[in-house]
C-alpha cells in the first residue's frame, strides 16, 4: 500500500493539467503540452498495395518522437491488434498445412491460398506482441522508450484500477516513456466483424477510451485519425455535403449523420460523442484522416501547428464568419455588384475615395496604433515601417487614384466584344464579366486594401482580403470605410477582410471557392503562392531578369540615359535591368567606357559574365549565374557578337518580363522586337516603362509572365473574362442539318466602341 | 565439399539470368525479374527532422514486398549501419555517464548533451544488428523473410568465396528470401569521415559493391538511390545543368563532373563508373533520389513501371531525338514558323490539305493496318475502331476543314490589339504572339494530327503531338505529310510526333519546356491531365452539365423542340443537357405531358430530382446526385418555384458550361441571361450550339469552363497570347519625373480592322 501511494497519488495530484481549458482557436494547439494520438485500425493496418500500412506508421512514430523531443508528453491510444494478428495466424496456419510447398515455390502463392476463418480474440492476443514489437523497433531508432499499457472499459470504474493507472502513465510520461495504450482485446467479449471492411475484421474503435483517458489524464489535446477527412454536416457521399473545419457543441442538431460509416464499429457519430466528451472535460480534439497519402506526412505535426486539417472541436464560438462563408457571403454579393450599372459601382469607388480623406482621423489614429506596436516589437526594419505607415498626402494621393480607377470602371464589365448573326434571328454575342472571387493577399502596405478593393469593385468581382498582421488596426478600418462604400447600393458583403489567424496556404486550397489569386509583394511571397495554390490561378509574376541590349549601331547618349534609368531608377523594382549586353564591336570604344564611367559614378557594382570576364585583364567578379535578379545596384555586363545572339542570350537566361533594344538602324530594332518572345519589348527606352500607369492602362493590378490569360503590366481587364450569349427564337442545330431549314450566315456585327449590353 | 556443390556450383548453373542482356528502353523494365535495390546511406539514415529517414526506409520495405509479391527476386544492398551505430553508441554513453540525471529530466536533453568522438568501425558493429532489426520488424509485416549477408571486396577475389557466396544468395531467392547486403565495416580499414555530411559519419559508399553483385548474380536491374536526382550533364549547381534521362556510353565525354559531390566518399563519377560497369555486365541501372519526400512514396516501383525518374543507363542509342530535345527543337523552329508572313503560313496549311488528297492511298493503307491491328487484339470497342478509322470521305472534308482554317489564319499572329501614343515619340503596341509550345494529347482519331497542326500553324505555334498507340501507323504517315507540308517554309520540325512510349504523365511534368496542354479525348483524359500537370496550364473542360430551364412563359413548341435537340442531338457530347428545369407552374399542363411524352418517345431515361419525386404518386427513379454528367439517353429532370430558383440551382450544381432558358418573356430571359454565370447562356434555343464551328469562330480548339484566358468554345485566339511594344528615342522614366521635360499622353491611337504590324 505504501508504494501504491508514492508510485500513485502522490504524482497524480502532483502533475495537474498543462494548459487548463481546451484551446479555443487552432492557432493555440502549438501550446498542446500533453497530446493523445488515437490511431483508428484503418490507419495502422489498411495499407495501400501490400495489406499493411508500414510506410504510414513509420510517420507517424517519426511526428510523434518529434514532438516528445520538443518537450511535450505524448500517449498513442492504437489499434490494430487484430489485424495483425490475423496476418500473422493466417501465415501460422498455411506454414504448417504446406510448409515446402510454400517455400520451394518461386512466387508468393500464401495469398491465393484459401484463408481460414479465424476467431479476432485469439487474432489479438497473437497481433499484440507484433505490433508492439514494431512501434518498439520504430522509436527506438529515435531514442525513445516505449510502454505497452493494455487496459479494458472495467478498468475506469474501478477507482483503484482508475488510480494505478493514471499513476502509472504519469510515471510513464516523467520519465520520457512514450504510453502505446490498446483495448486488452484478449479478455473482452466478441467484437462484430464490419463486413464493409474487406478482408479485416474490425474491432469496437478505441475512440471513448481516448476519449476517457485524455479527460483523466488532463492531456490538452486528443488526435483522432481514422480514415475519414473529418466530420461533415450531411453524409459525404452527397452533393452539399461540406467538412467542417471547427465544430461547437452548439452546432450539433445541424449535422446529418449517414446510417453507416466505414470506420470499425463506431461510426461517425460515436466519434462525435467521444469527442465532445473529452472538450466537456477539457480536452481539444481534432478529427482528421491518417490514411490519405498527401498529408499523412505531416497530418499530427500538422494539426499542432495550428493547420486546418480535419474537425477541430472548440467550446468557444469566434463571432465572425468562417473564411468559407466569408467566400460565400462574398460571391453572392460579389453576384449583386457585378448586376449593377457601371455609375453605380463607380458611385461605390467615389464614395470610398471620400471617406478616405472626411474619415482620415480615425484611420491614421489606427495606424498609429499599428506603427506604435510595430516599432515596439523590434523585429521589423525601417523599409517595412515605412510601407506600413500612412499619411494625410498618402490618403490625399490614394484617393486620387481611386477616382481614376471609377472613371475606368465604366468601360469594363459587361462590354460587347464581338457580335455575330449566326442566323437569322439567332444573334451571338460575347462580352465581359467578372472572374468571380479574388483573394488578394497583400503584405504590410495598407494603401493596397482601398486600391485593390476599388479595382475588384470597377470590374464587378467579389473580394476575399488577406493582409499583413502588423496592419491589422488600419487594414480593419479601411475595411470598415469599404463596407460603407458598398452599402450604398447593398453589396457591402462582395468585399471581406480575412482574419490575420488563417494561414495563407490554407487559403490557398480553397479552389472551390476561389477563382484567381493575386499577391501583392515580394518576389518570395508570390513563389510561396504560386507554389502553394493548387488549382487556383495566381497573376502575378516571381522574377524579372531584364535584359538592355546595346547594339553596335546604338547612339550613345541614348544608351547611356537608358541604362542609368534602367537600373538606377528603382533597382529593386522587378522591371529594373539586371544584365547588360554589349555587341562586341563596341568594347575598347567610347561608348563602353562611358557607359562604365557611368555606373561607377552611380555606384552599381559589375558582376562580369564569362565571355566578358575573358576580354579583360583585370575582370570583375564573375557571375555565379547569368540568371540572377539582383533587385539593388548591380548588374551583370556580358558580351554578345550579334543582334542574334542578344536575343538566344535572353531567351536562355531571361524570364520573359521586359528586354531593351538601343540601336539606330530601324531594321536591327524591328528583327529584336519580333523575335524577342518576352511580355514586354521595347526600342530605345528605359525597361522602366514596363507598368500599367505608364502604359495608361489606368489602374494597376499587376504584371504577368504567364503566357496564358494577361501578360505584362495588366489593367482591369486581367480580372475581367468573357460570356457567350446567345438570343434565338426556338433554333435546335437540327435545323441545319443537311435536310433541315436553316443556313449558318456567321456575319459579324459592328460593335460600336463601349458598347454594354 | 558435397554439400558446397549441393549448395553452390548447382544452383549456380541451374538459376540463369533472367532476362539476358541489358533493357533498351525504360518501358521494358517491367520485365525485370531479378532487381538489386542499392540504398545509400543518406537514404537510409538522413531523416527531415528526427535525424533518421523511419518513413522513407518502410515505404521502401513496401515497395520491395511488393515487387518481391509480384514474383520479382529482390535483393537490397544497403548502407547505414555506421549511422545506426552512432545514434545508439551515443545513446550508450550518455546513459551511462548520467543515467538518473537523463531519466528524471521533463525534457529529452540528449540531444543538447556533448557528442563524445565515436570510432566508425565500432559504430558499424553496433549499428547493423540494429539496422538490420529494422529490417526485419518491417519486412515481417509483409510475411516476407530477410537475411543478412556481410561481405568484404576480397570476397569476390576469392574464387571459392564468391561462389559460395552466388550459391547462398540464389538459394535464398530459391526460399523466396529478400537477402539484406551490406559490406563488413568491422573488419575493413576504417573509411574517411566526410566532413560534408554534418553529423553522419560516411562510409564508403556501396556503389562498386551493388555494380559487382548485380552482374555475378546476373541481376536484370539495379536502382541505385542516393540523394541526387540523377545525373546532370553539368554540375547541378550551374546554369544550364540538364537531369539526364538516358545515359548510353558514348556520351560520357558530354558529361561534366562537379568537383565535390554531397553523397559519401563515391561521388557521382564512381557512381557512373560503377554504373557502366554493371551495364557493361547486362544488367541494366537507373540512378535516382531516394530522398525525395514527394517522390520517395513510390520511386522504386515508378521505375520498374517505366516511368520517368533519375537517369536511365542503356547500351542501345534509340535512332531519335528524346522528348526533350523534340521539345527544344519544336521551339527553335516554332520561332521562325512565328516570324513568316501570314501568307506563308497559309500556303503552309494548304500545302497539307493538297498533300491530304494526294497521298491518300499511303494514308489509307497505313490506316488499314492499324484497323486491322485494334480488330485482332480484340480489345476495343466498334466505336473506338470507328474512330480509328479514315475513308477517302473523311480526308477530303479534312482538307476542307483545313483550307478553311488557313483563311483565318490570315487574322491571327502579329494583330495589333491596341495602340498608344505614352508621350511624344513613344508608341505602343499590343500585338498578338503565339503560346509558344503546345502540347496536344489525343486519343484514337487519326484525324486530329492534321486538324490540330494547321491550328498550330495557323497560329505559329511549336507543337508536340502525342497520339494512341493504335493509331501509330496512321499518326506517322500523316506526321510526316505535315512536315513536308512544313518545310516549303523550311520549319519542318516545329511540329514533332511523340513517341507512343512516352508516358501522358512525364510529358506533363515538362514545365519548363511546355506553355499549353490540350487534351483531345473523353473526359476521363482531360481530368487525368488536369491533375497530372504541374505548373502548365490546361485548355480544355472535364465536364459539361448543362441546363434548360422552361420558364412559366414558354413556348411549348420551343421548348420541345430545344429539350429535345439539347438532348437527343448527339447524348454523349458535352453540351448536351443533363438536367431539366421546369417551373412549378407548368406541372400536370399540357406542356409538361407533351414534354414527357416526347422525351419517352426518344427514349430518354428520366431520373427525379428530389423536389420533381416529391410532387409525384409514382417517381422515376431519384437521382443519386444533381450533378450528375450522364453522356446518354438519361436526363435529369427538376422543378423550381421561380426563375431565380433555376439560376441558384445552376450555380450550386452547374459546371459554368452552358445553360439555357425557355421563355417568351423578355424581361425574364435578360435576367437570366444577365445572372447565370456561365461560359454559355443561352435564351431560346438549344444547348448544342455551343461550339466553335456553329459560333463562326473557324477552327474550334476546344471549349475550355476555366474562368481566365479562353472562355466557352475557344476558336484560334486562344491559342495566341500578347506583346507589348514601346518604341522611343531615348525615353527614360525620370523625363517624366516633377522635374523632367515630359508628360504622359495616354492618346489612344485607332487601330484599324486586321491591322497587322
Amino acid at each position: 500500500l505504501a508504494s501504491e501511494a508514492t508510485l500513485g497519488l502522490i504524482h497524480y495530484i502532483s502533475l495537474p493539467r498543462a494548459h487548463g481549458k481546451s484551446f479555443a482557436h487552432r492557432s493555440e494547439l502549438k501550446q498542446a503540452k500533453r497530446i493523445v494520438v488515437k490511431l483508428g485500425s484503418a490507419v495502422v493496418t489498411r495499407g495501400d498495395e501490400c495489406g499493411l500500412a508500414l510506410g504510414r506508421l513509420a510517420s507517424i512514430v517519426e511526428q510523434v518522437a518529434m514532438l516528445q523531443n520538443q518537450g511535450r508528453e505524448m500517449m498513442i491510444v492504437t489499434s490494430g491488434a487484430v489485424a495483425f494478428g490475423k496476418q500473422r495466424l493466417r501465415h501460422e496456419i498455411l506454414l504448417s498445412q504446406s510448409v515446402r510447398q510454400a517455400l520451394h515455390s518461386g512466387q508468393n502463392q500464401l495469398k491465393d491460398m484459401s484463408v481460414p476463418v479465424l476467431e479476432a480474440r485469439a487474432c489479438a492476443a497473437a497481433g499484440q506482441s507484433g505490433l508492439m514489437a514494431l512501434y518498439e523497433a520504430m522509436f527506438t531508432q529515435y531514442s525513445t522508450c516505449t510502454a505497452q499499457i493494455l487496459v479494458t472499459n472495467l478498468d475506469f470504474h474501478d477507482e483503484q484500477k482508475r488510480r494505478n493507472l493514471n499513476s502509472t502513465l504519469y510515471e510513464l510520461l516523467r520519465m520520457n516513456i512514450v504510453p502505446i495504450i490498446n483495448t486488452n482485446d484478449a479478455v473482452v467479449p466478441p467484437p462484430v466483424p464490419n463486413s464493409d471492411l474487406q478482408g479485416v475484421i474490425s474491432i469496437k474503435d478505441n475512440d471513448s477510451l481516448a476519449a476517457r483517458l485524455a479527460v483523466e489524464m488532463k492531456v490538452d489535446l486528443l488526435i483522432a485519425l481514422s480514415d475519414v477527412e473529418g466530420l461533415y454536416d450531411s453524409p459525404p457521399s452527397t452533393d452539399d455535403a461540406k467538412l467542417i473545419d471547427i465544430f461547437y457543441p452548439g452546432d450539433q442538431q445541424s449535422i446529418t449523420y449517414g446510417t453507416k460509416s466505414r470506420v470499425g464499429i463506431g461510426g461517425m457519430e460515436a466519434k462525435v460523442k467521444a469527442a465532445l466528451w473529452a472538450l466537456q472535460g477539457g480536452t481539444s480534439v481534432v478529427i482528421a484522416n491518417g490514411t490519405h497519402p498527401k498529408v499523412t506526412g505531416h497530418v499530427i505535426t500538422d494539426i499542432v501547428e495550428g493547420k486546418k486539417v480535419g474537425t477541430f472541436f472548440s467550446e468557444v464560438k469566434p463571432a465572425g464568419p468562417t473564411v468559407e462563408q466569408q467566400a460565400e457571403m462574398a460571391r453572392n454579393s460579389g453576384r449583386v455588384l457585378a448586376s449593377l450599372l457601371p455609375e453605380q459601382r463607380g458611385e461605390i469607388i467615389c464614395c470610398l475615395a471620400e471617406l478616405l480623406t472626411e474619415k482620415k482621423d480615425e484611420i491614421l489614429s489606427a495606424n498609429k496604433r499599428d506603427m506604435e506596436v510595430a516599432t515596439a516589437s523590434g523585429c521589423f526594419s525601417q523599409a517595412l515601417i515605412n510601407r506600413l505607415s500612412l499619411s494625410t498626402a498618402k490618403l490625399n494621393s490614394l484617393a486620387i487614384g481611386l477616382r481614376q480607377i471609377a472613371v475606368s470602371s465604366r468601360d469594363s464589365v459587361g462590354r460587347v466584344l464581338r457580335r455575330t448573326r449566326v442566323a437569322n434571328n439567332l444573334e451571338l454575342e460575347q462580352i465581359t464579366v467578372p472572374i468571380g472571387v479574388l483573394l488578394v493577399i497583400f503584405e504590410s502596405r495598407p494603401d493596397c486594401l482601398p486600391q485593390v478593393s476599388a479595382l475588384a469593385i470597377a470590374s464587378g468581382n467579389a473580394l476575399l482580403l488577406k493582409g499583413g498582421k502588423e496592419a491589422s488596426n488600419t487594414n480593419k478600418v479601411l475595411h470598415q470605410l469599404t463596407q460603407e462604400a458598398l452599402s450604398i447600393h447593398g453589396v457591402s458583403d462582395a468585399i471581406q477582410l480575412v482574419s490575420t489567424r488563417e494561414e495563407v496556404e490554407d487559403l490557398c486550397r480553397l479552389d472551390k471557392m476561389i477563382d484567381l489569386i493575386i499577391p501583392r509583394g515580394s518576389s518570395e511571397l508570390v513563389r510561396d503562392i504560386q507554389r502553394a495554390a493548387k488549382g487556383i490561378p495566381v497573376l502575378g509574376h516571381s522574377e524579372g531578369v531584364c535584359h538592355v541590349y546595346i547594339d553596335s549601331s546604338a547612339s550613345i547618349d541614348k544608351a547611356i540615359d537608358i541604362v542609368r534609368d534602367s537600373k538606377c531608377d528603382y533597382p529593386a523594382a522587378c522591371n529594373a535591368m539586371e544584365t547588360l549586353l554589349i555587341h562586341r564591336d563596341l568594347l575598347r570604344t567610347p561608348v563602353f567606357d562611358q557607359l562604365i564611367d557611368m555606373l561607377r559614378t552611380e555606384h552599381v557594382k559589375i558582376h562580369a559574365g564569362p565571355r566578358f570576364a575573358s576580354y579583360l585583364t583585370f575582370s570583375p567578379s564573375e557571375v555565379k549565374s547569368l540568371r540572377t535578379e539582383y533587385g539593388d545596384l548591380e548588374c551583370c555586363i556580358e558580351v554578345v557578337d550579334t543582334m542574334q545572339d542578344a536575343v538566344d542570350h535572353i531567351h536562355k537566361y531571361g524570364s520573359s518580363h521586359t528586354d531593351v533594344i538601343v540601336t539606330e538602324n530601324e531594321e536591327t530594332a524591328e528583327q529584336f522586337v519580333q523575335q524577342v518572345d518576352s511580355a514586354c519589348v521595347f526600342w530605345n527606352c528605359s525597361t522602366r516603362f514596363a507598368d500599367g500607369y505608364r502604359f495608361g492602362l489606368g489602374a494597376e493590378v499587376g504584371i504577368s509572365t504567364a503566357r496564358i490569360h494577361a501578360r505584362g503590366p495588366v489593367g482591369l481587364e486581367g480580372l475581367l473574362t468573357t460570356k457567350w450569349v446567345l438570343r434565338g427564337e426556338g433554333h435546335t442545330v437540327a435545323d441545319f442539318s443537311e435536310q433541315g431549314s436553316m443556313k449558318y450566315l456567321h456575319e459579324s456585327i459592328p460593335v460600336p466602341q463601349g458598347s454594354f449590353t
